[in-house]
């Protein structure tokens, strides 16, 4: 949709798993065509992009690979990288006509499906370009003038760095408001009469498909377990500094504010 | 300012421990006096709205009990209840002229300050009212009155109660962002760069005022602390969960999601 919309693809063709949503592409206006399967779709692209739980894409790219073009660039969107680019580097060796090179859009809500698609989405956020070294030299332009063209920032870096710097900024982010959701869940009804905008925020993300984030979270068990470390380790600072004196307390929390300050730098410490 | 858009107060006066706030609200429209104590600001007032950190209320309401008038009520925004109103029901008895009932209204964002005002902050939220029995009986009937005169859904619970809910559905939430922002203080710059929506809301109502927080949490610190032993259960499920099989762990996230959807009526799982 967001190809389309800034004219960058000549022909869309879409696959998918789901009967109902193959109908629903064959209804959008930005798809060309709906195949049948997923190596007809990659059959003599320039560009394939696999979007889907990353537990599917390992499979799904042994189907594609042999049917990929030469120069074509072959893609995804999975919230990890360490796995996929490992089958994608093992399956696009350098002497594949085609290439694999992972990319990690950080875009996207807690809404799933088809119907929450937006041209837009892509605009003003970061994505993240995971080479391995078995990618072909013009891999990396390929996929990075895809990203920018859709209005991304880009970051470089090996697939498991990726993997332990999203496991903190992402996949702790989505446990932390999925175990507080948790948490409040055992509580009364009229409990959730009082629930204002901050608890709304704090938890959006725990909303998200279960099923993604299951698939997400096992993948990247290592590094979400060190992560969760760390957030134990701070928790346990806090309940001190919340036995001990005020000053400890009032550090912490002007701590955690800084640090929220600095993600927006057009919002700056009163 | 609401109190003024609606049209609702005759002379509105106004007193700050802050010079550059009180000659902020000497600009202001919606004011029609600044006074030079808070003595002076309550005299002859029939309404008295106390808004400052939850430790300076009790001195403040100990400093304007003897000043205010025949049937007017007093009442304040503070977010914990319990140690307000029994300094409110000491001071205001059965048989002083004035009444007290404590108010909290869950409005606002982790803005603070006069420049963040706005008149409409309260419409579509919840406040709290939490009588003691000390009060007046009209007093109930003139807060409910002004609260959803403002556009606010009215909860009445006693303050312990107040304290045990808010803990869970606001000082937790605040906690638990705070933790996981100061969690991330220390990760690489690169890191940020990565920042999405989901890290943004989640963290969010970390930016709050330190010091406002500050005296909340030490406030409300045992049933903060019973709070955040369910939390820290809740994490323990979590981490079993996802050491073990994968039905355990897409259980918790269904049930988090569940609770997530339910708050936002509107919105129904998939």
């Amino acid at each position: 949709m967001a190809l389309r919309a800034r004219g960058l693809a000549g022909e869309i063709r879409v696959w998918s798993p789901s009967p109902s949503t193959r109908s629903a592409c064959a209804e959008a206006s930005w798809c060309d065509r709906v195949s049948d399967s997923p190596e007809d779709a990659c059959e003599g692209a320039d560009l394939v992009v696999l979007c889907g739980p990353v537990d599917r894409i390992p499979p799904l790219l042994e189907k594609i690979a042999p049917f990929c073009s030469n120069g074509s660039l072959v893609t995804d969107v999975g919230s990890t990288k360490s796995a996929i680019c490992e089958t994608g580097a093992r399956l696009f060796p350098s002497d594949h006509p085609a290439s694999f090179l992972g990319s990690h859009p950080m875009a996207g809500s807690e809404k799933s499906g088809l119907s929450h698609a937006r041209a837009d989405l892509f605009e003003g956020r970061t994505c993240f370009l995971t080479p391995t070294g078995a990618e072909s030299a013009g891999a990396m332009e390929q996929a990075r003038t895809l990203w920018e063209k859709l209005g991304m920032t880009l970051i470089r870096c090996s697939p498991e760095e990726h993997d332990r710097m999203v496991a903190r900024i992402s996949h702790l982010p989505h446990i932390v408001a999925s175990v507080l959701a948790a948490t409040l869940e055992s509580g009364p009804p009229e409990e959730r009469l009082g629930a204002g905008s901050g608890l709304r925020d704090t938890t959006r993300v725990a909303a998200g498909d279960p099923s993604l984030w299951e698939a997400i979270l096992l993948q990247n068990g290592s590094a979400v377990g060190e992560a969760l470390d760390r957030f134990e380790e701070e928790l346990r600072t806090f309940r001190n500094a919340l036995r001990s004196d005020d000053e400890a307390l009032r550090r912490f929390l002007e701590k955690a504010r800084r640090y929220r300050l600095a993600l927006d730098p057009d919002t700056q410490p009163s």
